[in-house]
């Protein structure tokens, strides 16, 4: 995770995870440890999957106490087994204690999402589509979240409702149809943004396309909708499709001629990849 | 939820979430929707299951317009069906469309984890066996996640490191025993609080009990090694074990005698119920 | 301004600005005034201008006293006459008193960027050139500025660094030039934005063009250089050129075919419009 | 600027600046720029004026990396000169990159109006007149903004509501008069306030000065009222006149006697020093 | 308290101390409560006193619920007796319950510093001294503790670093001497400031004096010095001894002629006046 | 102090205190003192008792400037005397002087707590009696008092309302009855919470010991009457008792056998230990 983001937004969002989970003392350590003593810990892999996170991990200790220093013996993106050894951790052992919970909750959690894309990013393999995340993602945790989606390898849709449009069909009944809904969002948007739109019929993706919409979202539409609709937009604009990516229907949508395919599921469901701390030991 | 923890706690998560969402302002909306108009949307349920967080739900259109009102035909708790319209939120029609995302992640999310906590009590029913959840949150949304729990008819374990104590065996290590590890802790930590202490053989179990340890956690154990540790605990302590819950092992830990069991996944790796806002119109 | 984005965005600055100006109490105010007293105040304009930033002026006061009412006798983008009365503000005469100055300094500050906008947009007119403006705003209060270029009837550019993509030298430089750099940007950069590549030659013009940048930024040109660099872009890019726009030049820059032209002085060098709040009477 | 006033306020505002211009993350330079690269680059001065803000300027690139390093080749007061090298920023080119904006937007501004500070006291020089700001500064900048007028060799007028007495009309009427409202000030204030009072007439200057005021302010008054308040005060207070000076009048209020000066187009209408920078290189 | 510094000030502390006491809900009310109900109780007297902070009482109970009323039978500065009814709280029983201790810890605090402050004012009374607080105050309770020496009859001396000079010895080691502190003082600090300077000697007062101080602070002087100190100063600054008020050294500090006396006590030893809540009862 | 605690929690409100105490500046010290130079400063002992806060004390001048140096000379928890050189403080002599109130006034504030404590942890030796404290401390200062009761030698009650189970009159009243109010504590609260149950009368204290009740507190009981409750608890539940501990009564409640003995008034009525810094000098 570039070290600027890091700083400005992940910093804050961990140290209140921290303070969320310690909101005096981590009474059980305090107990038995009155004062510092060194130690390392092994982060251990528990299962197969993508690693995305580890400059997070790593954050939480030093966070806790700026001389944690973590090893690691693996980077984000990479392939992990279980029983692997992915880092050492070394550090006052009270800052190992406390912090390993929330390090993992973070690492677990992004490598789950990372796992979840790749899976899905090598069903597209050669089909010319992109995968794409949606803002599905838990509440204050989207900086973590779409960097995971691409350590998995898949593309981030826009990050928030800020710096991306997308007209959808209550906009468009808004403005009083779709092209005056582009007309209007080209004159109000900082014009660095692209214009997507979503249609439910071929029709209105044609009209999106003449109105100069830059992308345009099919929604819930058959195959032979959106084939049509395809044909109809012949490359004026870029298409998006939402919606359930499985073996089978990757190759209808490469036939068809989908660009993007966007996946709520890749942040709001994908299960952890089960990491866990083991042999933590004095120095 | 509570009206309290809602004020104290939630709302500047909540609100934090919305900042993430809408980092300067929702631009599509603004750019066809230059005014204020009053409207209807409905919260429609796609996917059977039990609702948790309502009241949040309500709250992000709240926060961006006390005037904002969702009358709900459901409460948290309720088993809901697909197809099933749960609420009607009336209010800006800006809001309703600014709002709508953070308030179904909130949802969606809390209601799978009820959802997923529910399956867990009806395997446990009858067995005398209560459902713990544990620390293995999302990082700031734990007090939704827990919520979300006793919605699901689980049991909250501690909160966090600061209001229960558990002593692993690092702690115990450094204790230099169970017994003084125990000590140690009954000294130090705020004399409300119940010590749990977590064991790896029947002997340490022992050890424990006579120490005075208020609950026992048998980690990893066998079968053969649960019974032996509880039948030497005694009575003198409440036992739980960790670990993966299904049809099949439910009947054997009702059988070795298990007060509590406790499951990281119902809050890390639970998906989400599908909900979705639908028919919005103006009024 | 947008209800919602000075809910999320401005009430946090505008409180920050009411705590820098009473870090404990107005005590002039308190010495004098030990109770609530209605009042009233007039809002006079002493120059002529464009008006911007009203809910933002009757915000502050509201924040202070949810209970003063601001009665406006015009709005944002009125052009404004000196002598002319603007709205009438009652409440609390502490209130009213205690929040002047920060009402006042953002609403003349906004008004100054809309008066100045105004002007050049005027210039303009009838040239097919859109006003821009940039990312030479005041620190903390960009969410103020580009809202008063927009009042103003410029457009705004990206709100920053994270919303759009602006590739100057030294990101070809670090890329390997040109095509790669937008190569690297449409991988990198979610999709829904628009590349926008900065150009010093007609040459680099005619690459970035190639490569399928969007947007085209002519540095620094020489009239005839932007001509060159225009026929090679033959259309398929947008062109932008920043600078100082005059009567004069504004002419040439037309009859070249720029698109946009882009001015950091609408808001870093603006003169504030002068406002003065009148007439304060118990009721 | 002292490092405690830069570490206890400046900085939360510097990061709330950066926080501003980078919402998630600066794509252009993420895009191009996966890992660290040593580099410097130039701060060059475009424009004859006084230096002000180079620890804020510093500041910000440390913020993103405490390991960035500018050389200074000038200090805050410096008149530095259009084409003059001022200084050498060295660090993670990146850091260079998504800083640069902020820096000279904080640098910039307040060079400006160290600048228009300093053409007004070289005015008033050998007049025996004081130079003071006021409050109508840019919100959330006052720190910077006063700071940059003692650079320019301006004087502070209060900081803000709370550490200064300024009674006016209202607050006169208030208390029912002249003599009442200093009798009342003088009982409420912390006794190590100042009282000042502003005037209208030079009867109402007599009534403030026999009352115990420290400090007149002649509002709104012509030069023969001015010099009869003066000859009624006889000494018992400093004067203050607030309003535009300019090479004519400044000789005029020299010759009345006029203690001090305060004008707010110091800090809001100063228009920026033009600065940039320049030569990034990779080392 | 003033209504403005409670909602810039007081709100966010109270906030804070709220969160610090309910850090995620009130497990004891919550458990035996699911719903809200409507109550009243009583706030009793227990000590006789001088009452001070029903407002912020009030507030404590409103923040958790905006709907709660207190209806004060005593105002802030009332004698107030052991036994006496102060106030009857209503709204949900549940909020009467979360917010007591907060309320009753503010209350008690700053009413005890209130009654604590009285009984020295009361031995002040005829002397023509006044009374003055220091910045001993508790830290992030300045607001109320100031206030509450208002309550009681004493006067504020500065409120902290920022909107106060007063010169002690290291100060004036680091000018070079007590003239040139004071010379340097004027010129830096806002004009609106007195400067005080502390000395130790009648010579050093005499010395303040002619530089222009405007208060001197006699530290740790005999009788004999202070007396040859004032003679010295002869009217030209006013004096301040710090030090333990006593029924006895009262009237020899009168007698000597000290205009101000300071007494930290009054916020770091103040024992709490007490009060408590009784008779919760639903409606 | 524990090093996370003071980062995580306690770093927040040290920051918010200097900011109480320097608003914008350290007016007086930057008049004099336009550069840094080294110095340093001792604390001097002027009091006996008991030292707690060594840590704060040193954290709020690195606050401040992470390279000032503490050297200190003893330790919290030891046993000082008037007189009594404490530490020595290096750094630069702005940090030295504008850091000295808010590092004494948690410092003396810490100490007198703890020196308090001391006093009656002394008194209940030998008698088997642990002392506690209570949530009755000043708002914002929790973690530092409570700490500062165990430097004392006293142990600590429930840290607040969100860690401890308490069940007062009013709750036992809304569940119906001692035995309910118990047995929904039971089923709410995490289970690692023990049940305190508040009583008023022997029976009650039965009936709270048959449901289960871990910890009972016996609330303004005669001497007979709590001997009649702790023969009817028979050793079911471990008793608390809160009120005056004088030398006289702690005889009779160690002969009734009681268990815990509770004062607020360690918290919230504790005068300072005395202490100051002298001798400041440059290097």
């Amino acid at each position: 995770m570039n070290e600027i983001t890091m700083k400005l937004h992940a910093d804050r969002l961990i140290r209140m995870a921290l303070e969320e989970d310690i909101s005096s003392e981590d009474v059980s350590t305090n107990a038995v440890m009155p004062g510092a003593r060194q130690g390392e810990v092994d982060l251990i892999c528990k299962q197969d999957g993508i690693l995305a996170g580890m400059d997070v991990f790593a954050r939480v200790f030093e966070l806790l106490d700026e001389r944690t220093v973590t090893r690691s013996e693996c980077r984000d993106g990479d392939f992990v087994r279980a029983g692997q050894k992915l880092a050492v951790v070394r550090g006052d052992i009270r800052v190992l204690l406390s912090g390993e919970r929330v390090a993992l909750n973070y690492l677990q959690r992004m490598s789950g999402i990372a796992t979840c894309t790749h899976e899905l990013v090598q069903l597209l393999e050669g089909t010319g589509i992109t995968l794409l995340d949606t803002r599905k993602t838990t509440p204050n945790c989207r900086i973590f979240e779409k960097y995971a989606v691409r350590v998995g390898g898949g593309s981030n849709h826009r990050y928030n409702l800020s710096d991306g449009v997308l007209l959808k069909d209550n906009h468009i009944g808004a403005a009083g149809g779709v092209a005056e809904a582009v007309r209007m969002a080209k004159e109000y948007a900082p014009f660095v943004r692209k214009i997507e739109v979503e249609v439910e019929t071929a029709e209105q993706a044609a009209e999106a396309a003449a109105a100069g919409a830059d992308i345009i979202m099919l929604d819930n539409m058959t195959d032979d909708q959106m084939r049509a609709a395809i044909r109809l937009i012949d490359g004026r604009a870029a298409t998006e499709c939402s919606g359930n990516v499985t073996g089978e229907n990757i190759a209808r949508l490469a036939d068809i001629g989908i660009d993007y395919v966007s996946s709520g599921a890749l942040t709001h469901s994908a299960p952890i990849l089960d990491l866990s701390m083991k042999n933590l030991h004095a120095l």
